[in-house]
Parts: structure tokens; sequence; C-alpha cells
């Protein structure tokens, strides 16, 4: 199920925070990877679908450093392999003692066009990271290699992130609360209802820096407000 | 015991640090709210009495989205209700995995004139609310609503925050190094106090500085430190 | 082990992880000072040999205010005898709940020439500590003094740090991603090796950046890589 | 809305596995109290509505010895005013380092016929409570005093303990796996289908042990199955 | 590679820990499995290799209690398709909240004539297990249904399991001490070290016990120990 | 300041819950070594003065299993210096996920007269342990050698145990609730006082048990306690 431009375009114009509510209302309650930032908070929102690796805790004889000189290294060739669009997910076991990755492979994520990055462990370089133009996500900065704590094992197959589950394909959306995880097959109207909650959130804000009470306005119980909001959208053509 | 404006404009001149230190004068070591960050370390030093919303896990047959359509529903009512001047302190035993709050609700409160909001859980819409002419403290940003682990269940009792004892009425002072809980009948003389070591630790610092050791100077055991303290305070009109 | 002019200045022009590549191709796998941060990762390199401060949990009747009145009390005379160039190294047991020291202290050590401070529990005054002419890394902000929790018991002994063996006398690094120990007596090879490593880094990445994959690339596993690489140091004059 | 007898009986007999099954079936995945164990694991099944004790942290100058002097001290209030048959359940924070109550309070609510006490933090004198002729659930051992770290505050509010939500008269069904909470409309109805599960587990866990496998055993996706059941129901007069 | 029955038998008369130092010997210093414990402490010493299943966290739209219902679920098609011998290793993310699984399949496990079951999560039922005649270890008991937060995903796939990693075919010996995993390619040279450092263990506990001093004994540095040991062996048969 | 046999006999007749409360009324709140519990909960009381063996994390290359063929390694010289009575106290920073000691170690204690062990970390062939005639606490079994993660540095030395502070010479005393550190010159009134309120709780646990109410019993508010007490011990003898 690959991801529309129109919803992808949806979703950059959207929070993190609205597709959680949205995701509520559907009875999920998991979908936030917890407990990692974007190393930039200034970037745009990432969206794409998620490409994932898996790592499981390394064993120190199968990881001495010669092992990157196998170019079907599991990590190397995940980084070749996630498609353009696409974000690349890390299943950490939320272990940032040592490395998910580092400022090259993250250079060449950015390369190959994809969306960003998000691992729910730490990346090193993170200066460096932070200024490359690819939305990347983590829990906090780690300078050991990889190879210290975790050995890539699993490339695109139904992992946990952050407490969270992600299935190959689910669209990953990032801002500066974190990353979200929407099921493939909601993608397209999560999106649709976040642009219109969105709509609505953008009115109430207003409303409030204007002075109203949130008491009828958030959410619209009263009538005026379904009033007052349906002039606002026809004003403003949203 | 109503926070005067002298003793608000003397707690806002010093910092958090300083009052730690008076309270633990007084046999009081439990004070800081541990574990919390200011979403904009560049605002003003935030002061005001607490008024505190407390919350439960949440009970999903309780908490559909469709609860906020009850106007007196605490997290809404405590937003109204929390007076000018007054610091919102929200009990969310410590889990940051769901919001306490988001950028409409912090909004409300600064048009309401509230002095500022400090939860030990996160808040959602983080990048809005450091934007905000608020001062605001959490753990972490936290996307998903707080309907999704928390049940806001009482209004202005006392409760827990980052570890720390909060009675309603008591005072919140909260810069850089996170926030502090002053008790309310101890509020005056800790600002008095404070003032007075803050021009004190300012002096040391600019002697420090200058290149003098700290060993005499802090704490000002040598007479010649107390002697050129007091040069200093007439020479600053301190 | 006087740390020599020629190896401090390599090691300013390394990052933290390409020394624990090096460090772990030696099997050297926990040197990495866990979960801590600069105050102001825009701060350069922290480079010095460890000189370090043992704090044990405080017992209240061994900790009132007036302690610091004793000129010989450790945490104030270890500021005064940390040597020029080297780091103040904290074993706060990992508890960030008091501060480990604070503006003022590390004030001193600047004027001192103290290469920086690196604590696993928090520093006070976080805001001001960073606006300072000297690295500091810390878990996170603490406003209550040190005597709240921590009692100075040791001057310049082995200690534990984030989980690392911290022996006086090693060498820390520091940049945005945290800091590394590096033992005594492996610095100048960890050095000379890392400024090599960082040469080759830097061609990968210039290469990444024109386009090219990282394999065959990273690690230089094809013919082709190493002559271009023999070019570009050339070329460079590295 | 009080436990009937029946009601009572019926919980007394299954197990807080396959009340957590029930619950789960209708959207509650939160009601277990987690990380709590039986001080003695031999004790027969606990069962009573939750009568709630909540404390915040303890502030020093409002905790001296002498509180217990107040015949109106909530926590020993608390304990004379649980009634029987009640479950006394303490929202301590989780936060076990200072003891919840101890061997004399916990014999006292025994002695006036309540049904059990659950907190998640710890109970201090465990050795003694658990062999008292009452269940008794907690995080861990604790000896100091609740003084130390806990403020009793409110009496049978609705609290949080070990994550879970608890309303007072809320049902509280305790065995070796620790304690689960039943809303308490709900009781009624979860007591019977649990009955009805347990026999069915009992047929199950029976059938395994002659060496049946659990494909179309569990659940009963065969006819087979279902007819066997039948006829085992029968002979048991279940 | 098959494990034999002379290297099992053994496993069977060493310790955890023995294990843990003759791997120590050979750089492998994460292969326990933190934090777990036997359900029933006086079982035999289990072997035998691993056979895995790996959860990632529930999406509750995939998660109804109905997918039980299709016999090739992964968690029930695990445990059918376990070989005899083989111990069912378990990776539950470290997250005990809910239950990795329960009496029932435990008992199936038993009747198939598996070796014994570890998850890093926790079991349901937990009285019910330790009771039954094969060798159980978790983290803690745990009442909810796996459903609520684990979905099983893989089976017989590398995982991590209490932060180890485990291959399919490793062998994994638990004690009350908990539980090792040996790769399987050093079962065979590790169970004939074990027995060799077994027999000095025994030894060497003997003469402490009648009195001897560690030193000199412990390793056998002194030459009498290793003349004293030779005659032991001899006397003893071993 | 040796410990009397007086002082000795009557900390063995007292609670570590009744010594922590007799301590706080001295404001001492953290002298609770957090999360131990003794290995066998069936032993008498332990008690003694304490010797320290202090570890910091270990690095690979100052490790190797050699290490202990040199007689003066800190693990096994302390455990030969530790004096008859005394109690060993390991600081192994709260990290059990490798071993402070094993059971030739502790028997070796046992043997030279030792009180016996505590470690915030953990024991290894902890089933073995239990067995032994002297008491010991830990967090949790550990199977891998201390190596792997502590080296043992000071003998002997102030430490933190379980977030206590720890100093030689202080009087340790443990039972089922954990291990309670009491400053050396305050055993002897703290043992006087214990031994006073030992005897009121045990009237108080008889009264209760007789169905009397807590309240103007305990404490004894009321007139009438104090006469019966008076009384109950007239009659007891104590």
């Amino acid at each position: 199920m690959p991801l529309s431009v129109a919803t992808r375009d949806k979703l950059k114009g959207v929070s993190t925070a609205t597709i959680c509510t949205a995701l509520y209302k559907r009875g999920l309650r998991n979908q936030m990877i917890q407990n990692v930032v974007p190393l930039d908070p200034g970037k745009p929102t990432m969206v794409g679908v998620a490409f994932t690796l898996r790592y499981i805790p390394s064993r120190e004889d199968l990881n001495p450093i010669t092992v990157f000189q196998d170019r079907s290294h599991p990590q190397r060739k995940a980084v070749e392999e996630c498609p353009p669009g696409a974000v690349f997910v890390v299943d950490s076991r939320k272990d940032a003692r040592a490395a998910s990755a580092g400022a090259i492979l993250v250079a060449r994520l950015m390369k190959r066009g994809c969306a960003g990055i998000v691992t729910d462990g730490g990346l090193r370089d993170a200066a460096e990271i932070a200024k490359l133009d690819i939305p990347s996500f983590h829990q906090r900065p780690s300078a050991p290699t990889n190879l210290t704590l975790h050995q890539a094992i699993d490339i695109n197959v139904p992992i946990g992130c952050g407490d969270a589950p992600v299935f190959p394909g689910d669209v990953i959306v990032g801002d500066a609360d974190g990353c979200v995880v929407i099921p493939a097959d909601l993608a397209d109207e999560i999106a649709d209802e976040a642009v219109e909650m969105t709509a609505f959130e953008d009115f109430v804000a207003e409303k409030v820096l204007e002075g109203r009470s949130i008491l009828g306005l958030y959410p619209a119980t009263e009538e005026g407000t379904r009033s007052d909001f349906a002039a606002w959208r026809k004003s403003k053509g949203r």
C-alpha cells in the first residue's frame, strides 16, 4: 500500500499530536514512539513509510570491527536498500548506550532520498547529523559504535520502536513532539481527518488568543462556535 | 496566604538554586520538582502560587474523546479556574507517555493571566508552547492526548509533582534549572533571604572571575571577604 | 603519565565517536560516560586528564550548610587542587536529584585553567555555566545544593562516572555526543589512530555527499576507494 | 454498589489471569496493579471492595513523629474506617523506599474484618505481616516509617495504584500473580464470565496433561472440543 | 549443531555461575539473561537448545481475543513446534506488564518434552506453573493476557532476551541464579571446562569449610593446593 | 568505637523497622540500604560493624581472569581482612548484572566469624549461599563473575550502598525487611531506644490482636494505654 503524494502532503501539514488524537478515536493508544526527540527541532515535519532494521544484543565474537568489510552486513545493506521517500526505523531495544548509526550512514540515507531516520536508541555524530538536510530522531546522542551493543539482524520485518509496533509500510510522522506510527491502511483517512482537525484547532487557537474561554469552544459544544468556525473556514478558504 | 507583590518581585530576581539552599537550611530537602525542564529556557523566572490538577491512570471506558463535551470536565474546568498569577501544577504521576496538556490550554492559561504551568509528565505541541508568552515546564514532549493515560480527577488538592509535595497556595518558582516549591508560610522569609544570598553570590561570582580563590571567599570565612562584600554592596547600592 | 601537547591537540580535532571505535578495536567497550550532555553543545571539544571527586550519599548530621566553613571540605579543596589543563570528573552515583556543583565553582575551575567538568549527576545554575568559557557536561540541571544528597569524600581516586571506570590521569574527551575516557597509557596511540580515522571519515563523508554508495567505500574494501583516498589525502595535505 | 456474597464467592474461585482476560474482552487493558506481590503466596485469593488511602510526598516540617498523636491523622483514621470486607488500597506513588504501613496496622485491619491490603509501595515488618491471617500485597519490604517519604492526605478518593485506576467501590482480587481492579459495575458479570472461563480452562488443563495438543482445544475451535467440554461439565457437575 | 546427550548431562551438573566464568575467559560477557528468576528455585538445572519466540508491541486492532482461533497464531504454533528437549525462549522486550504465556501453554510444553521456558517478561498462573514438572523462568508474575502488550510475530529467529543475544540452537542453562546462553559451537568445550571447574570449586568449598584461607587456594596459586586437589580428585573419583 | 556485646545483643532483638523510626526521630532519613533482600529470610537478625569493599566499573584490560592470582587482589584481600563480627558491605553501584561475590567467598567470611554480607548488587551461587550459616543480603541473584562489571578498588573506605551512606565502623542490622545503617556513635542509644520501643510495640500488637483500636493506643495518647503498658511490662518482666 504505497503512500500517495496527496496523503503525504496532508500529513506534512498536521502535527503528531493531532494524529495521535485521530488514532485514539480508533482505539489505537500505543502508536507514539516513546522517548525520542528530533536532533534538530527546526526541521520540517518528517513523513514516509517505514523501512525497518532490527538489532539484537551484540555477541562479542560475532562483532569484530571487521564485520563491516562484508558488503551484505545488514546495517549497511539496509541503508542502501531503504527506498527513497521511506523512513529508516531502527529497533535498538531502547538502548542508547551504543549508537544505532552515525553521520555517514545518515548522510547516505539523505542522498538516497530517504525521508528520515528514527531509532529508539542513540545516534553518534549527533551535531553533524543535526545539520544534515534530513529529519532524524533518537533518544539521546551516543558515541560508541553500534557493534558495542547492537547486532543488525533483520531488514524490513515488523519491529518494536520506543514501545510502538512498527510494520514495514506503516506511515511514520515526526515533529518536535516525536514520532507517531500510522497503520498503513489508515493513512489516508487519518490524513483527511487530521487536516480537518487542524483547521478547527487553528481556529480555536486564534479565538483563544483573542481571549475566548475554551468552554463551549473546544470542543465545539456551543452552536455559536460551530457557526463561527464555518465562517472562519470560508474566510480562510480552508 | 496570598503572595505579596513584593515577595513575588524578589523571587523573580533569584534562582531556584539559591532558594533550594535557603530551604535546605530549614530542613526542607525535597522541594525541587525533579526532572522537569523549561520548554523555552530563555523565558523570565516563573513565580506564582500553586493551583493544582490531579490525574489518575485513565480507564478506557470512562475516557472516550467525547468526555470533553462535558463543560465540567476537570481538566478544562481547572484551566478556566486557575487564578491569574497562579502556576498551574499538574500531578501526572511522572508519566510522560501521554500529554498533560497542549498548546490551546496553555494559551488559555496565558490569556487568563496565569503565571505558568508545570507538569511532571509531558506537554504536546511543545514547539508552539515554547513560543507562547508564558513559562512552561515538563519532563519531555508528548503527543498523545491526556485521555490515553491520564484521567483528570481533582482540582486544587495537595499533590505530588516530580516527587515534591505541592499544596495549593505554595509558591512555585521556575528557571532554567527547573521548578521549586516554597511552602506558603515561608515564602516571604525565603524571598528575603534569597535576595541577600543572591547579592553575596553575585559578589562572589565577580571576585572569582577576577581570579580569587573560593577558600575564605565562599563561604565568607575570612574577615577580608566580609568587609569587601560590605564595600561592594555599598558601591552597588544592593 | 602527563598528556603531551601534541596528543592533546590531536584529540581536540577528533570526535568521541571515532575515539570509541579506536577503543573498541582494543577490546574496551565501556569507556563512554553514559548519559551526560554538554551544557553548551557549541563549545570546542574538551580534552584533559582526569582529576576526580567522589561523592557518597549524604548523611544529614554530617552535612549542615556550615560544613563549607571548613577550608578543607573535599568539594572546595578539590576545586582548588584540580590542576590547570585537567578535567574535573565527579562520581555522583548517577544521581541528579541534587547538584554536583554550581556556577561559582565551575567559574573557579575555569579561572584556574582547568579543561572542563563532567558529572554523572547534575549541575546547578546551568544557564550561567553554559555561558562560561569552559566545557561542562552533566546529566541534567539540578538546583538543590550537593549537601542534600551528596557528601564529598575522596579526591583523585579511581571512580565510576556514568558507568565508565575513571582513573586519575586518564584522558577525558568531550563533545556533543558526550564524554569518553581514554586509559592514560593508550592516549598517544588512540590520538594517532583517531587522527588517521578522521581523515578517512572526512573523505568518506565528502564522497557520500557527492552521491557515492557506502558499499566498498566505508570501510574501504574496494581498491578504488583506497587509491581515491590516497589521492584525496595528498590533495588535502592530510 | 455493594459486592454481593455470591459475586464475592465466585471471584474467590477464579484467578486474576482469568479476570484480566475477561476485562480485556471489554477493552480494559490497564486494570492490573503492576509490580505487586503477595507477602505470603500461600494465602487464599483476596476479594473485596476498594477503600483507598492517598499519600503525597512527605514534607519534613509537616511530618515529625508526633503527628500520630493526632487521632485524626489520615493513615490511622483510614485504618479504623476501612469497612469489614473491604480491601485497603494505598497509593504510594510506586515508591517503596519508605513503608506504606506496618504489622500493627495490618493486624488492626485483620481484626476489623477487612479483606486485605495492597500498596504499590512497601510494607514494613514484612515477615510478621506474612504470618497474619489477612492477604497482603506490596512491591517489596521497606523498613522506614511512612513519614520518611509519604504523607497521608486523602481517604477513599479515586487513586492510582501500580499504574491502575482505582475508584472506591471497585472490586480488588489478589492472588499469586498480583492484584486486579474490577470496575464496580462490572463485578457481577466479570465474576460470572470468569467462573465459566475457569471451568473451560480446568477442562483444557486436564486434557493438556493427558497429552492433547492446544490447537483446536484452546480456544475450542474444533467441534470435538466443544462436545468433550459439554460432557466434562456434566460429569463434573460444573 | 545438535546438543549431545553427554554435553547435556555435563551441563546439568554445573552452575550458571561456573558457565559464566568459562564464557568470560573467552571474551563473552553478555550471555546472562538478565533479571529472570526461576518460578520454583527447587527444580533441577534446566538444559536445552534455544527455540525462540519474538514478540513486538501489540497493536489493538490486530489483537482481539479472537486471534487465537487461528491455528497458525505464532504463539500457539510455536508451543506446538518447540522440539522435545528444547528450551522455549521468549523475547518480551523485558516488559512484564503483560504475560508471555500461562499455565496451559507451559503444561503443553512440558507434555511435549520440552526442557523449559524462559521469558524476559512475566508468566501468568505463576503458582500453577511453579508446580509443573518443567523448569520455568521469568522476571515476575504477570496476569494480563499477552495480547494486552505483546504480539507474537516470529518463530525461531535470533532474539534478545534479558539483554542477551539468543540464536536458535544456542544452549540455555538455568538454575537458581537465572539463565545463561552458551553459543552453540562452544557448548561442548564449555561443558567440559565447567565440569573441571566444578570439581575444583567443590574441592575449594570443602577446604574453605574446613577453615582454609582462600589465598593460595582459590585460585590455586600455591603448589600445595594443586597437589591437594589432585589427591582429592583421586579420592573422589572425579 | 567498638560495638559492645550488650548493644549487639539488644540490636539482635529489635527490627530494622523500629531502628529506622529511632533514626528518623534524630533526623536521619536515608540509612536504609534500599532494595536488598535476605537470601534466606529465615536467618536470625544480622548485627555487626561495617567493613567495606568498593567496586568501580570494570575495565576489560585490567580484569582478565588471572587477576585473582594476585594475593593482594582487593576482593580476596578484603574477605581475608574483614574482622570477625563485622558485616562485609559492598558498594556495587546498585548494579546486579554481575556478581559481587559467590558462595566460596561467603563461606570464607562465615568461617572467619564475620557477621554477614550485604551488597547492593547481586550474589552468585545464591541457593548455596542461602544455606550457609551466615546472613546474606543482595538485590537479586547474579551469575556472572564480578570481573565482568566490577573492579574491586578500595577496602574499608566510606561508601554508598543502596543509596545509604556507610562509614567503616557503622553498625549494620539486617532482617527480613532489609538492612539499616546505624552511625557508629549512635549505636548504643539507638539500641536502648529500640529495645524500649519494641516492648511497647509488642504490647500494642498483643492488644490489637485482642481487638483494641489503634486510636489512643498507638501512639499511647490515652492515659489508660500508658497504665496498661506499665502493668504489662511488670507482668512480662520487660
